[in-house]
């Protein structure tokens, strides 16, 4: 009989039996310049039939690990805390059931949820952050529920040098400095990561991704592409590199697949889902 | 809990309790022009989100009528035969449910798979056809079970004077021979409908609808968009004259959405398929 | 010299010297389908270059009368009532200054700000509003500033029959019944809007044009496209017979650029705005 | 054997065997607002498989008529003049061999090469202008070789009454002024075109059909999309009106096909192409 | 005197004189994901006027080798067995004349009809196979004659060792282990090209190059875009080192332009398409 | 108070206060492939918000340079050599009060105009180009004035060795041989841009910038994608090290934003431009 149930590729364990949940989170209500970040999920789910499940480059299969794709969340436009909140809500929930959270954005902002939820499970989080921009501005327009400000609200939560970023090559001047000072803080690309690694072992680790830190010949299906990013395989390289690390979280942000009719920004985020889902999972 | 179940809005029942049984079958195989109608159903599915539930034409409401909606087939590419059968296959299995197969395609062959089953259940069976093309073509290029061909195979199966054509405004010479000695055939528009609709009472009619038979203006995600096609108001009305047929059938075909960026095609293809389904149900 | 300063085509004098100040609204963030519509006033700002600034249907010309274009207002994105704050409080300077508003959205709330401002000066405001949607939900997922629920929102300002809507095509069951109580509303149409006139005549008037009241061929770049809408000439013809009215304010909404690659539906909205610029200033 | 050679469909006599003589004429460096028109006539010889050879409008298949498809001149960009004088020479020779052109534009200044080669032979030459714009500007930024220009130079040649012109929508209020006293000129629509006929019978006719007449939402993929045009119905009914003139030329211009990636405004073209090279030699 | 003959760019001598023949071959009936890569082959002849014929990589110019274009091969769809059976007589009639052939696809079973070919004239043929997919599977869907299986079928003619990959990264597994045990096999790049070359002196060679070798930042227009690939110039100096095998034959498939508006991808087809015909004929 | 005034990001300084005055040439009349330049300089403006002011590459803000942005100037379509003209005469009152011109294209044959400007003040000008094409043709179709022939103009005007060309990978064979002769040139990349530099010390230097030097995948928004370009990381590497020169104009030129829909193109654009800004005014 044919189904009607739609999950990403090879997730389609049942919710008790699984030790990752995935979901999407399709809020881009805060997006300044061009949003369409809200489709990011459900665009990875169904485009995610174009690739295979397994992966030579970890030689796992996402057939052999237990991950359930509970769809989207039902989060409301125009009151950004409300959003936020529910995010935050099912996260705990996961987090009660001993599931490890993997959430597809949506705009970046929605990291501020599942952080929130995680931090008081494990006091110690550390945030892996892979981005084109600093996000660390206190306010954008006056609020400070905002995509350009959501390291700066993570920051607020968890403290000094907690926040390692990677790739940054957008943001204003005070921002690389408030970086250098609270942050740990590595431009333009990936250096400096492996020396990182030992530090962080085992503690527990949450990646937030954002799609932009790739260049935009890459991935030109984002809001606010900024040319000069890392190439895919660099990205990959640099997730294969944390193998070993203690993650407890981890989401994938900022996919605007409108902007690239090719369909390839979609691609590639299905392919660096798949690589992260079997790194927590494999 | 959020789910992980994508369906036409509206159309949220069980199998069992369904009195209609909507379904896609993703098939292009044999478009001579423009392939990509595969993507036709699950984009009408996913976009129906940005229409309502309730009709102001038919002061009806999706809500309160009964649709399963049994997600896409599985059809192979490059065996038309095997995609036939299975659509098919399928379809008996639904008659013998007592369920109402609605089905969206993919391109107009896929009717064949439909038809077939439903003869043997209703050997009266007449058909309603709208459409730009006769598809009244014996082969093309050489193969009998091709998209321009379909309108002939349900002719030998039905006989004549059961198909009755709508907006017919392309094909070859002989073509609209055959249909002005075979079958009814209206060109242009629906004049002459509405007086058919009496000899059609209390009969078996399925109801093909190819989307091309819209002016491409309206319409212009489809395979082979052909000028000089009917308004949407045009087409809505037609159907609505309808709704006293006891329609035991019918199908959408030819959205090949990924032509049309605007997403225009496939939000007048999800009203169209909202009205047709309260047509059946309601 | 060559000029830096960018305004719609003809609306080039002083704010001092001016009677009708044209500003852009490019808020979006309540939109719970397609954003998009933030870059409506600067695609209609740049675009207008492709139309002539003489109405061959009015005989008139926008260099004959006196239109300031005073560029976008800066507004946050991330909080509803802080935007809708920000237009009233600019709207409130112009009817001090003695101006004539007309607004380019954004999404259709912005209405509510320029609403806000205009009960004040006129307690006797009447609002003619062309829409596909009723916008008459009570509140959307929760949030009662949404751009579903705009009219809802007018109608708590206004109070009963003074909306008088029209091409009204889609909204739940309830809104309808509600209009029909509460306003004055037109499925499908225009019908009925030359009898309405002499009722509105002397008074304030204040007109909302969402542009999907347009049928979708016409104009794709929206939101929410709904088929069924009317054409171009249709809604001209309308525009036109208001000619008489006082008109105090206007508004033209919900142009979604991005979602038209031929550029046509900014081309589109551009005529209709200078249609309704020299219909209040010629 | 496979075949190296692209006509349009059905238009594959050799040049010696033909009446009519079909060319592209690819320029559009006068265009001031969105060039592209030079693709127009390789995308209407491409994209002309999609449609069938015969018309059920007129009963008549380009297979039986004598057309010979001579490909696109090649014309160079910078050098407006240049451009003029290639299609002019190419069209005296046609001229005297006794065929009769009807060229694939290009922008609407092309028209000036083609009517320089035919008035000579026919000095009583009328022309038939189905266009959105006056296009009667005297000079345009200066150059007045501008496809802005286009009607005005014709006028120059041909004198007072003897273009006639329709659906034109946009212009300078002088230029509709012109019109009226030098041209005919029906504006909005075809209205009077019947009544026209007559004094047109026996007189050398060329047709210049500006695509643009026809309103964005059938063709959008044009330099220059005017809202409020005529609908696919409208332009083939004002065409086939004219079965009985004498037409000793004919061009259709203004198609940039690179606006429309739906692909439709190219079916809308060649369609209509069929119809008048069957309305020519039929 | 203009002509009607499209050729890609040099490629414009008689059958007769020509060492090389170029073909097109439109199909793409087995494709799983995205179709459109029928497309291909008359996309690369028209935009192949965006590049020189010059090659500053080989100093070579291909107005200085014999091709002969023989257009597109006209194939059925909807019957995968006839389609390659046109090819393959197609080719075995070139090999009887002495010609090589260079195929452009269509999807990547259009190889099976040449390689079936040319295998009777050279039985110790040895492919080189450039694709993201090792196209290992054994049937698909149930269908054996399917592009994702189309170098197991070779495998099946050629037997052990004599099927050359690079570039592959996505497969199940048991396709990875089959190429591993039957096959060469490179993940990823062209690592061992080098050390191969030897082995493949003097021996005939046909090269096939499925275009999503390359990274889909280099060419996004393709059925199936998998992250990850080769840049252009890695690609390029692949193909650069292999001026001295053999070469007995050759194509370039999946090129589906439909998918990359920019045309960039197409442009990268061509050139691509040029440095092989150089590679040959040179 | 909101303003109208649009000028890219922190270029807002008075033009009496300005050192630099940057300025669009909205011309693409001679472009032999693709047009579309028109638009690339107000893209570059109204997108520029996309990116930051501040560089963290060398460490400066826009906001702390003095450019004015003197928006576009108006270009007539149709006469090359008078386009070429205005951009000549506005040079030279730039020149004239000192300032330093960055002109954005437009095609890139208005570099001619700035360079017959440049160097009466500057008889020694050197010129560092850089570009996919040699640009170097006498004529073209029989046009001297013609994109692909600007840098023989410029030749002819600056005589031996004082065109510095770097990334060429396209032209015919003898411009690659006249380039050897009388230019510098570098194929492919910018290797031997360091060692050149201390040459040009002290020097007055202009820098001319092809956008499509850039490998496609990075900027395919362009007239004539050319594959096997330098990455952006490898341009702005070239342009960092350029940062001791006297540089007293410069140009960016052939962004034809609508062939890339996804924006990335123009963000590409404008960070190129906020760098070459900071080089000259920083």
């Amino acid at each position: 009989m044919n189904k009607n149930i739609q999950t990403f590729i090879g997730c389609d364990r049942e919710y008790k039996d699984a030790s990752i949940i995935l979901f999407g989170a399709p809020f881009d209500g805060t997006v300044s310049y061009r949003p369409g970040a809200r489709f990011g999920s459900s665009a990875v789910r169904s485009e995610s039939y174009g690739i295979e499940t397994y992966s030579p480059y970890q030689d796992k299969d996402l057939c052999d690990i237990e991950v359930y794709d509970g769809g989207d969340l039902e989060l409301p436009f125009g009151n950004t805390e409300h959003a936020l909140s529910v995010i935050e809500n099912y996260c705990r929930r996961l987090i009660k059931d001993k599931k490890v959270p993997v959430m597809v954005g949506g705009e970046h902002l929605v990291t501020l949820g599942t952080v929130r939820a995680l931090v008081d499970e494990y006091p110690d989080l550390h945030v892996i952050h892979m981005d084109a921009h600093t996000d660390l501005r206190d306010h954008y327009l006056g609020e400070k529920l905002s995509h350009a400000c959501v390291m700066k609200r993570l920051w607020e939560i968890l403290g000094d040098k907690r926040i390692f970023q990677f790739g940054i090559r957008s943001g204003e001047k005070h921002e690389f400095e408030f970086a250098e000072k609270h942050l740990f803080i590595r431009k333009f690309d990936f250096s400096g990561l492996e020396e990182l690694l030992p530090r962080l072992s085992g503690k527990p680790v949450y990646l937030s991704l954002d799609l932009d830190v790739l260049d935009p010949s890459v991935l030109g299906g984002t809001g606010t592409p900024e040319a000069g990013g890392v190439t895919f395989k660099e990205l990959l390289g640099a997730l294969l590199k944390m193998k070993d690390l203690v993650m407890v979280g981890a989401d994938v942000c900022e996919l605007a697949p409108h902007y690239d009719p090719s369909g390839v920004s979609t691609a590639v985020a299905c392919k660096l889902l798949r690589e992260i889902l079997l790194l927590i999972g494999g």
